[in-house]
């Protein structure tokens, strides 16, 4: 059944994948991207021009998104390139715990919005449908949002204990938190960031 | 059977949970506190001194320890109280994943060795046997370190694309997550950021 909520995935929300393409010649490429999941069987990425995956990506038409939590292969696919040997023949990565195949429906220009970095047309928006789900193990999409959730509350419970200084870089953090949440947490995440806003506010801050 | 590796325990890694007491009135309180698994069955704390948690185990010596990822649960429980009707009649949480009762074994006084903020005699040390595991599904206890790694690699990416205060902040970033990640990850993520530490090196940059 193809139907993303089995791997944890929630629409409108983004997730922590491993996308893996085919190169032009042939060998095999994997670079951690960001996946919104748009219903049970479509997703959206938005990629920067001059990505191998993008090129791949707008070649192929299709593409194979891995769900881990394997830290070695975030590290080694973002710093460098994953050995030939890591890939399954389908493209998939050996150790995911899971992973769905993508078939393109549209490209769009766009820029990347909630990025520190903008620049328009710096970016595509692809959308996809999936047309398989494989899943080797029990698996949850990495989503970013909670652990922000407590690295907020674990802050706001020191507010009160440090010097001026400390307070305005924990400011600094609750607000890079509530952007990231805001852009990929799922609804309780956002609401839980927005009551300790009200928090902080009430103690007179400006988060 | 009691082993905390059931759900997703790790001897020597540090855990968010969230602790359930007996008031002296008998009624039930619930604060969010990071658990250290000090083996199959036996855990650490260390708790500042002036929480209702730690007079509550000095006083009963014995508690519980609920593992979830629910945000509104660490929010309230964090900001305010939870509701008494959200506790079952042995003092877990209702709508845990899972749980886990303790019996202090020691109470040793500390300074908290890794916080920010660093007084001496104001934590306590508590040691606590694992009698009983229940688990209601499937739980994984919540791991801060691989959201770091994740964060970490992202901001790495961006480097090359921003100004020099943006990099600052990203190095300040990095050292922060590092810090989190050596105190609380898995062996596997402590050594992913060593390698994204060494690459921001090579790049000139004082990490």
């Amino acid at each position: 059944m193809i139907d993303l909520s089995r791997i944890g995935m929630e629409k409108g929300r983004q997730y922590e994948t491993i996308i893996t393409t085919k190169n032009e010649d042939g060998s095999k490429n994997a670079a951690p991207i960001g996946v919104i999941c748009a219903g049970d069987d479509k997703i959206i990425n938005r990629i920067f021009k001059g990505s191998h995956t993008l090129e791949n990506i707008l070649r192929e038409k299709e593409f194979t998104v891995n769900i881990t939590h394997d830290p070695e292969l975030f590290k080694t696919s973002t710093l460098g390139n994953l050995n030939q040997e890591c890939f399954s023949k389908d493209y998939s990565l050996k150790i995911c715990d899971a992973y769905f195949k993508c078939k393109v429906i549209s490209f769009t220009e766009a820029i990347k919005q909630s990025d520190p970095i903008k620049k328009k047309g710096e970016a595509i928006v692809i959308k996809s449908q999936v047309t398989d789900i494989v899943i080797h193990r029990s698996a949850k999409a990495m989503n970013r949002g909670f652990g922000y959730v407590i690295e907020s509350l674990a802050n706001y419970t020191r507010f009160d204990l440090v010097d001026e200084q400390k307070k305005e870089e924990y400011l600094n953090r609750f607000r890079e938190a509530n952007r990231v949440v805001l852009k990929v947490g799922t609804k309780e995440d956002i609401k839980a960031m927005g009551e300790i806003k009200k928090e902080l506010i009430k103690k007179g801050f400006k988060p």
